[in-house]
C-alpha cells in the first residue's frame, strides 16, 4: 500500500553533513569570486526551449531535460497529429488517383529505413504509386505495429492480421466491419510514421527546458539586460544544471556549476587574473593543482602547418597519448588518421616539447614562425605566463600543454584546465576565451572569457585528501536533556541567552518519565556527537557533560557560555 | 536571424543587487534556523512523479511541472497508443459481433460528453451495439476531428466526408481506396478518444516532475533515510519549488521556500520554540509582525458544537469577515450556507471574542466545554501562549485567531500564520502540526510540526519598509583605472595585497589610449558606484578618488588599505 521512497536515477539527497561540506566549497569559491570583482546573478531553472536547443550540438539537444507543457497539452498534439494524418492521407489519395507508376521497392525501403520524416514525406509526394502498393505498405506496417503489441489476445490478433493480409473475410464480419479492420491497419501505419515526427512533436508538447549549463543563460542574460549592465561585465553564477546523461560515479543528472565570466574586453590581463583566481581558490581549499594552459591560436597554427585543419582533433588526441604510447606510437596513430609524414615532420618539436614554460614558448615560436595566427597565439601565451610568473602564485603550478583542446569549437583564445596534483580524477576546473558568445541573441562580436569549477569533483578531492576537517558541521553545540517538566522553562530561558551569544543549542522536546527514556536521550545526544550536554539545572547551576573530554562539570551560566564559546 | 532573448513567463533573472538582497534574507533565516538546532538537507529538484502526484489534490497535480522522459519517449507512447487502439477496436469488434441490442442515443452522448476515458471505455464494454452504430460513431467523430483540421483543401475534405457519410463512391476511387478513407475516420475517432487519456499518457511520457513544495520531499527523505537520522529530526531546507500557476504580481512559477520542521515528537515545547523562531527571524529582519495562532482541535470542537463538521470551512470563511461585514452579515452568510440558527447561537461567543490572549482562552474554554477535543485544543493553545509570554518575544505580537484555518485538511494541531504589521500583503509565513506526514511512504503516525517563510513576500516587505539599507552590495570597493600599460603590473600587485586583506577590487582591463577612453573608464567607475577609484600609481603613491566624499587623495599603500578597510 505504502509507496517505496526513492529518487530518480542520477539525483542525490544531501544530508546535513554533506550540505555543510558543499557549502564550505561554495563559500570558498564565492569569496574569491567577489574579491576579484565578480558579481552574482541568477537565472531561472528553466529557459524557453528555443534559448537552449541547438546550442550544444546534437548530443547536447538530446541530453536537455524538456518540461511538458502544463494544462491540456494534448489539445495541441491532437491538432498536430490530425493535421499530419490529414496531410498524409490526402497526399496519398491525391497521388494514387493521379499516378500509375511507382517504385515500390524503393518506397518501402525508404518507409522502413528513413529516420527523417520530412524526407519520407517528400518521397511519398514524389512517388508514383497505385492503390495496391498502399495496401501492401499498410499491411507491412500494420504487421510492424502489431508485433509490438503485448502478447495477450495473440491468437485473435494473428487471425485479424491473417484476414487483413489476405483480404479474406474475418469470421462473420460484415463489409462495415471489414472496413473498420482496414482502418485499424491504417491507424497503425500512421502511428508508425508518427514515431519519426518526434522532433516536430517536441515543439508542441514542450516549450521549456531545464538549464543545461550556465554559459548560454549568461549570454541570454547579457543581451536581455544590455541596458542595465556596464561593460566589461564580470559575473559569477553558482546554480544547478541538469543533463539527461547516463548516470555513473561522479556523473549526475543534477549538479552544480560555479562559473565566473567577463564579457566586453579582449585584454589579456583577464587571462592573467583568471589564473590567479584559480590559484587563490584552490590554495584556500588546500588542493595543490596544475593549471594547464593552451591557446586556440596555437592549435590553429599547428593545423596550418600540418595543412589539415579538419585533422586537428585527431592530431591533438594522438599527441595527448605521448606519455602512454611514446613518440613512435603517436606517429603511427597520426598516420592511421591520414596525417601525412611530411606534416608530422614539421611539427616534430611538439614531441619533445620540454623544459620550463619559457623554454616551451621558445620552441613553439620557432616551430610556428610561418603561421601568423600561431605566432600570435605564442605571443598571447607568453604575455600570460610572464605576468603570472611576475605576480607569483600561492600553490598552483602553470604548465603549457599544446594537447589541451577542450571545447575546440567554442574557445577562440586562451584555454585553461586544472587538475589536482595528488588525486587522479581528471579536470576539476576549466575555461577559456570565446569571441562571439552573444551573437546568437543579436549582440555580435562581444568577446568573453570564463572559468568553471567542478563542485562534485572538488568534493571528491577534498574527501580523498581529508581536507574537510576544518568544516564546522551545522549541529547544535549544546543539548539540554529533558528529565523533568520543572526544568523545561529554565532550559528554554538559558537557550535564549545562548542563542543571543550565537551558540547553537536545542532542548530534547519530550520529558523522560523513566530511566529507559533518560537513557534514550543520552543516546540521542551521543549519536549526534553534541559537545555539551546539560542534564540538570539546579539553583542556576548547570550539570554539563563535555563529550570531548568526557568530564562532567558544574557550571554557572557564565561558565557555560564561556565553555561553549571557546570550544 | 538572431533570437530575441527572453525567459518563460513567471520566472525571473536576478541582478547582482537582487541576489545580494535575497542572500541577506536567506542568511538571516538560516542563522536562526541553526541557532535553534535545525540542520540543512537538500533534495533533488525533480522527484519521481509517483512521489509527488496525488499529494496536493487535483489542482496541485495539475500545477506540477512534468519532465518529458529523455531519449525516445515516443517509443513508449506509440506502444501505449497501439495497445490502446488494439484494445479499443478489439473490444468494439467482439462486442458488435456478439451483441444485437444497443442504446445508440446514450452511447453517443457518453462518447461525446464524457471527459473520463475510463468511464467511456466502461460504457463501450457494457454496451451492446451493432456495426451500423459503430459506423455512425465513426462518422460523428470523424466530423468532429475534421472540423479542427485547418481550412485548406476544405472542398476536398467536404467531398470525402460526404462520400464517407453516405457511403457513396468518391470520384474514381477503388474499393481499397474506400477502405483507406474509412481508416482515416477510425483514426480520427481514436485520436479523439486519446485526448481523454491524457492522464494515462502522462505516466508514459513523463516519469519525473519538479518539486512542488519542500514538505513532501522532506517526508520522502525521512522515510528513505530512516536509518541515518535520529528522532526527533530537526531539518531546514531552503530550495526553489515550481508551480505551473498563472503568473501574477508576487506569484511566480519558480520561487524559493524556506522551511524548518521537526518530526518525531509531539511535545508542545516545539510549538513554543517555533513562535520564538518566527520572532527571532522577523526581529533580525526588522519587520514588526503579528503571529496568529489557532489549533485544529479548536476548529474540530467548533464543528462538534455546531454539529456539522462538513460546514467548518464555510463557517470559518464567514467568521473571518466579521470586521468587514459585521455580526449580522456573518450570521446571514452562515445561514445561507445552511448552518442552523441554533448552531450559530451556541458559538456566539466567537463573534465577541476579545481582550488579551488569556481572556480569549477563557471564553473559548467555556464555549467548548462540551467538546473533549475542543477543550484539549484550548489547553494546548494555553500552554503555548503562557510559555511564549513567560519567555518573552523581541518584537512580534501573538494573537489567537480562531478563523485561521490554513491547510485545514493537513494540520492536526497548532496552526500558525504571520503577517507584517506595517505592510498590507497577506501572510509572510505559516505552518502547523501534522500527525501523519510520512504514512504514505510507509512510516505511520510520525508526528511533525513545521513553519515556512515566504521569501518573495518578505523581499517585498523589506523593500517597502526600506530595510535593505544595511545590505552590502557585492561590488568592488576599489577600482584601478588603466591609463597606461606601465602601471598595469603595479595595479595587479597592489590588488593582490588588497585581496589578501579581504578588500574586493578590480582593474579596468583595457588600457585607455585617448582622452575619450579615459573618460569612459571614469564613467564606468561612477556608474558602478565604486567607492575608491585609483587613477595613477607613481613612486608607490596612489592617486585615489573617494566618491563618497568627492575628495581626491594621495595615499601610500598602507593609507589605501586603511581607507578601504574602514569605509
Amino acid at each position: 500500500m505504502a509507496q517505496k521512497p526513492g529518487i530518480p536515477r542520477g539525483t542525490r539527497d544531501f544530508s546535513p553533513t554533506e550540505v555543510a561540506k558543499r557549502t564550505y566549497i561554495f563559500n570558498t569559491i564565492q569569496r574569491s569570486f567577489e574579491l576579484y570583482g565578480f558579481q552574482p546573478i541568477e537565472t531561472p531553472s528553466f529557459e524557453n526551449s528555443s534559448t537552449l536547443m541547438g546550442k550544444y550540438g546534437e548530443e547536447g539537444d538530446r541530453l536537455i531535460f524538456k518540461i511538458l507543457n502544463s494544462g491540456d497539452y494534448l489539445k495541441k498534439i491532437t491538432d498536430v497529429v490530425i493535421k499530419f494524418y490529414y496531410d498524409y492521407f490526402f497526399l496519398v489519395i491525391s497521388n494514387f488517383v493521379d499516378q500509375k507508376d511507382f517504385d515500390k521497392e524503393k518506397f518501402l525501403n525508404d518507409f522502413k529505413e528513413s529516420k527523417n520524416s520530412d524526407l519520407l514525406l517528400k518521397n511519398i509526394s514524389n512517388s508514383k504509386f497505385s492503390g495496391e502498393n498502399i495496401k501492401n505498405i499498410v499491411d507491412e506496417n500494420f504487421f510492424n505495429a502489431a508485433s509490438v503489441v503485448q502478447k495477450r489476445n495473440k491468437e485473435k490478433l494473428i487471425e485479424i492480421i491473417k484476414y487483413h493480409r489476405g483480404f479474406e473475410k474475418f469470421n462473420g464480419l460484415s463489409e462495415n466491419e471489414n472496413q473498420i479492420l482496414v482502418g485499424f491497419a491504417v491507424d497503425a501505419t500512421g502511428i508508425w510514421l508518427l514515431r519519426y515526427r518526434q522532433q516536430k512533436l517536441d515543439k508542441n508538447i514542450s516549450e521549456k527546458a531545464l538549464r543545461y549549463d550556465l554559459t548560454v543563460p549568461f549570454a541570454r542574460y547579457v543581451v536581455q539586460h544590455r541596458n542595465e549592465i556596464e561593460l566589461p561585465f564580470k559575473r559569477y553564477q553558482m546554480q544547478p544544471v541538469w543533463r539527461a546523461d547516463k548516470p555513473q560515479r561522479g556523473r549526475y543528472r543534477e549538479f552544480y556549476q560555479c562559473d565566473a565570466d567577463v564579457v566586453g574586453s579582449t585584454s589579456l590581463l583577464q587571462e592573467v587574473e583568471f589564473v590567479q583566481l584559480y590559484d587563490a581558490i584552490f590554495s584556500d581549499l588546500g588542493i595543490a593543482t596544475t593549471i594547464k594552459l593552451n591557446n586556440r591560436k596555437i592549435l590553429s597554427g599547428i593545423a596550418e602547418i600540418i595543412g589539415a585543419s579538419d585533422k586537428l582533433i585527431d592530431f591533438t588526441v594522438a599527441l595527448d597519448k605521448l606519455d602512454k604510447i611514446g613518440e613512435q606510437g603517436v606517429i603511427k596513430e597520426m598516420l592511421s588518421k591520414e596525417i601525412s609524414e611530411e606534416a608530422i615532420e614539421k611539427v616534430k618539436p611538439l614531441f619533445t616539447l620540454s623544459g620550463t614554460n619559457q623554454e616551451k614558448l621558445e620552441q613553439l615560436k620557432v616551430m610556428l614562425s610561418e603561421s601568423d595566427e600561431g605566432t600570435q597565439g605564442v605571443s598571447d601565451l607568453q604575455f600570460i605566463v610572464e605576468n603570472v610568473e611576475e605576480l607569483g602564485l600561492q600553490s598552483a603550478e602553470i604548465s603549457i600543454d599544446v594537447t589541451l583542446a577542450r571545447g575546440l569549437n567554442y574557445y577562440t583564445g586562451a584555454i585553461f584546465e586544472v587538475a589536482a596534483n595528488d588525486v587522479e580524477l581528471g579536470s576539476i576546473g576549466g575555461g577559456g576565451r570565446y569571441d562571439d558568445l552573444t551573437g546568437i541573441f543579436g549582440w555580435k562580436d562581444l568577446s568573453g572569457i570564463g572559468i568553471s569549477f567542478g563542485l562534485d569533483r572538488i568534493y571528491l578531492v577534498l574527501e580523498e585528501l581529508d581536507l574537510f576537517e576544518k568544516v564546522t558541521l551545522p549541529k547544535p553545540k549544546v543539548l539540554f536533556l529533558n528529565f523533568d517538566e520543572q526544568t523545561q522553562l529554565a532550559s528554554l530561558k538559558t537557550m535564549k541567552i545562548l542563542r543571543d551569544h550565537n551558540i547553537k543549542c536545542e532542548l530534547y522536546p519530550d520529558t523522560a518519565n523513566s530511566n529507559k527514556k533518560e537513557k534514550k536521550q543520552w543516546k540521542y545526544a551521543f549519536n549526534r556527537e553534541i559537545e555539551f550536554i546539560v542534564s540538570a539545572i539546579e539553583n542556576k547551576i548547570y550539570t554539563v557533560k563535555n563529550t570531548n573530554t568526557g568530564v562532567q562539570e558544574r557550571y554557572n551560566l557564565e561558565e557555560l557560555l564561556k565553555a561553549a564559546q571557546n570550544s
